[in-house]
C-alpha cells in the first residue's frame, strides 16, 4: 500500500531483515570552505532557501514549552511558502490552532510524527487527508533520516545557547530555556541539507561543551525564548502524588516483585523505567540496590532527580540521557558537570540502522500501554478513536530489552461505561506482542508464552514466592472483561470509514497497522 | 597529473573553492538488525573479509608504542592477502623492517600518510614505486574519507578497552595501554565498511563513556597489549631539558613577545602551541594570564600536564584534546573526569569538509618548520632528500589560526657544513606562505607582508616596544646564509631523478608539491 508517496511493505516480524538498506543517505557537503565566519542570520534569510514542497524538521524536546516552531510557521506564511512537509516527532496542544490553520491554508501539507489531542482529532476526522499521519518510534525517526527514506532540506533546532559558529548545548544560557540533551535532533542536524539553530543566547566565544557542533550547522538565528523549560515538566514527577495513586502503587509493587523473581537486579545491570508508576519502581530499585549492595551500570530514558541521586550515592554508575523530563537545576547541573551523566543521541539510543544501539543493552524495561490484546500486542496511541498517546521509544525499548514489562490497568470506567484494557484485538497495534515479555495489571501478572526473555523461566518459577498472581492470557482477558462490566456497559467500537488516516510504522519502516477515519456524524 | 590512480588538480590557493565535493561518501549500512550480540571475533576471522586490493586503515595515536599494526600485517601475510593498501597517518620506525618486507612481498602495495625515517628512506630511494607516498594533513586525511576520495573496507582501531558490543575509549583498561583520545580514528570508524577494535581488555558490561561507539563497530578482537603508552611520550616534554636548550629559550622569548605585541592574549582567546619551545611559550602564556587576570577559552593540540594545571587553576576554561602527547596519570585522569577537558575528533579539529572546524577558532598558533622560503612557504617534511617530519595538523592550523607564528632556526651546522633554514625556495612546500603570518628565528622576526592576520599591524607597530628585532625577508635570507656560511660550506642539493616518489597534498586534496627520487649512487 502507498501512503504519502511511500510504498509500504507489511510488517512481518520484529526482527525481519529483508527490509534493510545497503547505504546511508548521501549527505550534502558544505558548498564553502569554513573560515570562522559568523553564521548569524535572520529567520527571513533562512526561510528563503526553502522551495515549495520541501521538508523541514523540528524536534519536540521543549514539548509544550516550544515557541520556535510557531515562529517558523509564521515566517513560512509571510514568505508565501506552500506545501511544506514537517518532519516532526510529537505534536502537542501548544500548536493549536496555528498549525492546523497553516495546514488548511496549504502552507503545511504533511506532518510526520506522533500527533496528540487537538491536532489528533483533526487527523482522525480525516481533516489532514490526503496526508496520512505517520506514527514513528524514536529509533525509526532517526533510521528514516539515516537511510534517506525522508530527505530534510532544512532542520530547525531550538536551543537556549549557541555561538556564532553553530556550536550549541541545552544546558547553558538562560535557565528558563534549558532543554537538556539535544540528542533528539542530532540526526536532523546530520542528515538535513541545512541546519539552523534558533538560539535564545548567542555567544561570540566558542561554546564548549557543544552537543550539536559547528561541523553540522549552517545558520544561527537569535530568537528570544525559542522554548521554555516549564513546558517540559509533565506533572507526573510529583512523587507524593504518584505514590498516593492506588493504581500506581499496586503496579509498582508488582513490577518490583517481577524484577525480584527474575533476578534481574544484579551488579552491572541496566534499566529503563518510565514516569508515573515507573518512578515508584525506580525508588524500589534504589532501595533494593542499597540493601543488597548492588550497583547498576546504567539507566536510560526519563531521567529525574532520583537518577541523579543514585548516580551520586553510587547505586548507579552511569546515566544515558536522551531527553529531559525534569528541567530542574539538579538534573541540568549533573548533566553538565558529571562525566558519567552522558547526553546521548536518539540514534545511539534506538536506531536499527546503526550497528548496535543502547536499548539492546537493557536488562529490563518498564513501559505502559493503553491496551494489550490476546497476542500481547500493545496499543499506546489510540483509544476509542481518539489519539491519546504516541510511540516514543516504546517499540525500540520493547524490542531491545531482555525483559520488557508492560503495565496497563485491568479496566477503567467512566459515566456508567466500562472499558476492558485486555482485549481480543487492540484498536491499533503499536508494538507487536512478540517483543512483550510480561503484562502487569493491578492484581495480575501474565507471562507471554512466546517470550524469548532469558528471565522468563525464573519469573514463572519464583513468581509465587514473591507474591505474584500469575495467570494465563485467557484468564486475564476474562478478568478484564469482568471488571469492565462491573463499571457498566462495554461500548461498541466507534464506527469508521475505510479510509486510512494514520499509519503506524514498525521501527524498520514496515506497516504495522493503520487507523481508519472516524465515521462522520 | 595522476598518482596512485588519482588525477590531481594543482594547488591554486589556500582557500580555493573550485575543488569542493557535493556529497559525502555513501556509507554502508549494517547488513543486520542489531540485537545486542557479542561482536568478539578472532583476527583471523576478521582478516577473511578482505579481498586482494582492498584498503585498510590504521591510526597512529600509539606512535612507536603501537603493536596492533604488526599483528594485522602478520595476519595479512598468513592469509595470503595481496595488494592491500594501508590508509595510515604517520609511519614511525617501529614498523621497521616488517612493514617494508610486507611491501616487498606484495602484501602491502600502498601507504597513505606521513612516512618517517627508515620507511622514508625507502620512499625517497624509490623502493615503493609504483606507489607514490601521499603526505596528508590531519584535516585532509579525514576529508578524504568523508568525501570518498579514499574508500576504506576495514578500519582497525587499537584501544586499551572495549566492550563486547564495540564501545571503546582510550582512558580505561590497563594503564600501560592508555592512549587518550581516539579522535584520530573517528572518521575511519564512520566511513569504513567495517570497523574492528583491537582491544587490550574486553568487558561484557557496556563501557561508558565511549568515544568510539557500538553504532560504528563490527568486530572486537581481544589482543594482548595492542599498544603501549610508553611509545607516545616523545621526550620533548622534559621541561628542564627544553628550557636549558638555548634555541628553545630564545624562540619562546620571541614568540611570547610577538603575542604581547599583537595583544592576542585577551580574555576568551584560544591558542595552540606545540611541544619543544612551544612548551616554554605555554609557560609564558600561563604567567601572563595569571599576572593580568585573564582566562583563555580553550587550548588545543599537544595537551600536557601544564594545560591540565591551567584548567584546574582557572587560567584556561577548556581543553580540546585530539591526540595524546603525554600519557601521564594527570592528563588521562583529567580527560576522563573533567567535563571541560574534551576529547575531539580530528574532523571537528580540522576537516574542511565540515561546515566549520576548530582550527578556525584559534586566535594564535605556534608551529615549527624545517625551512621557510622567500614566499614564506614552509617545509616540514624533507631536508636534504631525507624524510624527517610530517604534516600533522600544521597545514590546517596555519590556515585556520588568525595569527600563525612559524619558528625555525636561522641556520644549522654539522661536520663543517652549514645549512641555511631561510632559503630562496623550500625543498618541498608543505604549507603555502599565504597562511603564514610571522616567521621567527633565534634573533629575528619577519612579518609576512601578505599576511591577512588581524594582528599584523599591531605586531609591526608594537614590536620594537617588546624587544622584537623585526626585519624584512631579504634581510632574513641574508642573515640565514651568513650564519650557515659561518658553520662551513653550504652543500648543493642532492641530485634527484625526474620520478616523483612522494606527493604533498594541500588540505583540500590538490597537489601542493612533490618529492623526487634520489639519484641512485
Amino acid at each position: 500500500m502507498k501512503f504519502n508517496g511511500k510504498e509500504y511493505k507489511n510488517f512481518v516480524s520484529a526482527f525481519d531483515e529483508s527490509n534493510l538498506f545497503t547505504h546511508f543517505a548521501p549527505r550534502k557537503t558544505p558548498t564553502f570552505i569554513p573560515r570562522g565566519k559568523s553564521k548569524v542570520k535572520t529567520l527571513d534569510e533562512v526561510i528563503e532557501i526553502l522551495n515549495d514542497g520541501d521538508v523541514i524538521s523540528y524536534p519536540h524536546y521543549y514539548r509544550t514549552g516550544d515557541r520556535g516552531l510557531e515562529a517558523v510557521v509564521k515566517k513560512l506564511r509571510e514568505h508565501g511558502k506552500r506545501n511544506i512537509v514537517l518532519y516532526g516527532n510529537a505534536i502537542f496542544d501548544h500548536t493549536d490552532p496555528w498549525l492546523y490553520e497553516a495546514f488548511k491554508d496549504g502552507i503545511i501539507t504533511g506532518i510526520y510524527g506522533n500527533i496528540y489531542r487537538a491536532m489528533g482529532n483533526h487527523l482522525v476526522a480525516g481533516d489532514l487527508l490526503p496526508w496520512v499521519g505517520v506514527g514513528l518510534s524514536h529509533g525509526n525517526r532517526v533510521r528514516k533520516l539515516q537511510v534517506g527514506e525522508v530527505h530534510v532540506k532544512l532542520a530547525f533546532l531550538p536551543v537556549p545557547m549557541a555561538d556564532i559558529h553553530g556550536n550549541a548545548n541545552g544546558v547553558m544560557g538562560n535557565p528558563d530555556e534549558y532543554c537538556g540533551p539535544l540528542g533528539l535532533a542530532t540526526a536532523d542536524a546530520e542528515y538535513a541539507d541545512y541546519t539552523c539553530l534558533l538560539a535564545g543566547t548567542v555567544s561570540e566565544e566558542t561554546l564548549i561543551p557543544a552537543e550539536i557542533t559547528m561541523e553540522l550547522t549552517d545558520f544561527v538565528v537569535p530568537m528570544e525564548k525559542p522554548g521554555l523549560s516549564e513546558g517540559i515538566g509533565s506533572g507526573t514527577l510529583d512523587f507524593e502524588k504518584i505514590r498516593s495513586n492506588k493504581f500506581n502503587a499496586q503496579i509498582a509493587e508488582n513490577v518490583t516483585n517481577i524484577m525480584k523473581a527474575a533476578g534481574v537486579m544484579k551488579d552491572g545491570f541496566a534499566f529503563q523505567v518510565g514516569s508515573g508508576a515507573g518512578l515508584i519502581v525506580l525508588d524500589n530499585i534504589r532501595q533494593y540496590l542499597k540493601e543488597n549492595n548492588i550497583t547498576a551500570n546504567f539507566a536510560i530514558g526519563g531521567i529525574t532527580s532520583m537518577h541523579v541521586e543514585m548516580l551520586e550515592e553510587g547505586t548507579l554508575r552511569h546515566i544515558f540521557h536522551g531527553q529531559l523530563f525534569e528541567p530542574s537545576e539538579k538534573v541540568i547541573k549533573s548533566l553538565l558537570m558529571n562525566p558519567f551523566h552522558i547526553p546521548i543521541s536518539t540514534g545511539f539510543y534506538a536506531s536499527i540502522a546503526n550497528k548496535e544501539c543502547a536499548v539492546n543493552m537493557l536488562d529490563v524495561a518498564v513501559l505502559s500501554a493503553l491496551e494489550v490484546d490476546r497476542d500481547f500486542n500493545v496499543n499506546t496511541v489510540c483509544a476509542s478513536g481518539r489519539i491519546i498517546g504516541g510511540i516514543g521509544g516504546g517499540q525500540d525499548v520493547a524490542a531491545g530489552a531482555d525483559l520488557t514489562i508492560m503495565f496497563v490497568p485491568l479496566a477503567t470506567g467512566k459515566d456508567g461505561k466500562g472499558f476492558p484494557k485486555i482485549v481480543e484485538k487492540v484498536y491499533t497495534r503499536t508494538t507487536p506482542g512478540e517483543v512483550i515479555d510480561v503484562v502487569v495489571t493491578e492484581d495480575y501478572v501474565c507471562v507471554n508464552p512466546k517470550s524469548r526473555s532469558s528471565y522468563k523461566e525464573a519469573i514463572l518459577e519464583n513468581g509465587k514466592k514473591y507474591g505474584l498472581n500469575i495467570i494465563s492470557m485467557d484468564e486475564l482477558l476474562a478478568k478484564s472483561k469482568e471488571k469492565a462490566e462491573s463499571f457498566g456497559v462495554i461500548p461498541k467500537p466507534k464506527p469508521t470509514t475505510d479510509e486510512v488516516v494514520h499509519v503506524i510504522e514498525w521501527r524498520d519502516g514496515t506497516l504495522l497497522d493503520t487507523i481508519k477515519r472516524a465515521m462522520p456524524k
